[in-house]
């Protein structure tokens, strides 16, 4: 596994980060395949970068401030690249709204590694338990 | 894209399935690898075939009688390949408990395809929304 590959595949969360922290969901979007889809708890799947881009709009508007995302291990395959990590959703004065785990598919689109398959859940008991 | 590694892993699949259906946590925990991780819903995830197994007896405890697994997509990397798919699962009585989405990263080990990281979530609201 390469050092380069993982690097740059944090370099790509850094980008989704910083978006999410401006609430630029037209910049976190863009970090996503053309044939993108995140798959968000609670939700059918969510299919290509507008819906994409609409997708992350609900969710600054329902007041996500910012997005951490901890990579624990990456696999590459040529221009695929799978990796398992750990998030934390902020809202409001940086209070922790969730927290759990991910699993991103990463495929390399013109040169850069983009988002393709994004799943997550959270790890915190299910409200009402 | 293999059909010989897409019929690979819908026949792993249906070994889940069909060990859902009996209640057989054990042979649910052999399909997967050795270092496998599950990465449940309101849950840390769940690491190591012992572990699973615990998982999943809760799981059947709590009165899930079987799972049904539809492939969406495979795509295959060596002896890796990674899934995309939808599941639905089912209480007493054949009634639907939940249904949603999942992405599996499939690896083969001593020949055989094994479920190595599993994760899904709802795609029905969640509860009090």
């Amino acid at each position: 596994m390469s050092t380069e590959i993982r690097n740059a595949i944090m370099a790509g969360n850094e980008k989704l980060m910083a978006a999410a922290s401006r609430g630029d969901a037209t910049a976190m979007a863009a970090l996503y395949t053309e044939n993108g889809q995140v798959l968000p708890p609670n939700s059918d799947a969510v299919s290509g970068r507008q819906a994409i881009q609409s997708f992350w709009q609900g969710a600054i508007q329902m007041g996500i401030k910012a997005v951490k995302l901890e990579t624990v291990e990456v696999e590459n395959y040529g221009t695929t690249a799978n990796e398992v990590g750990r998030f934390t959703i902020q809202g409001e004065g940086g209070q922790v709204v969730d927290s759990g785990k991910y699993v991103v598919i990463w495929k390399q689109e013109a040169g850069q590694w983009k988002l393709h398959r994004d799943i997550w859940n959270s790890s915190r008991p299910a409200p009402g338990q």
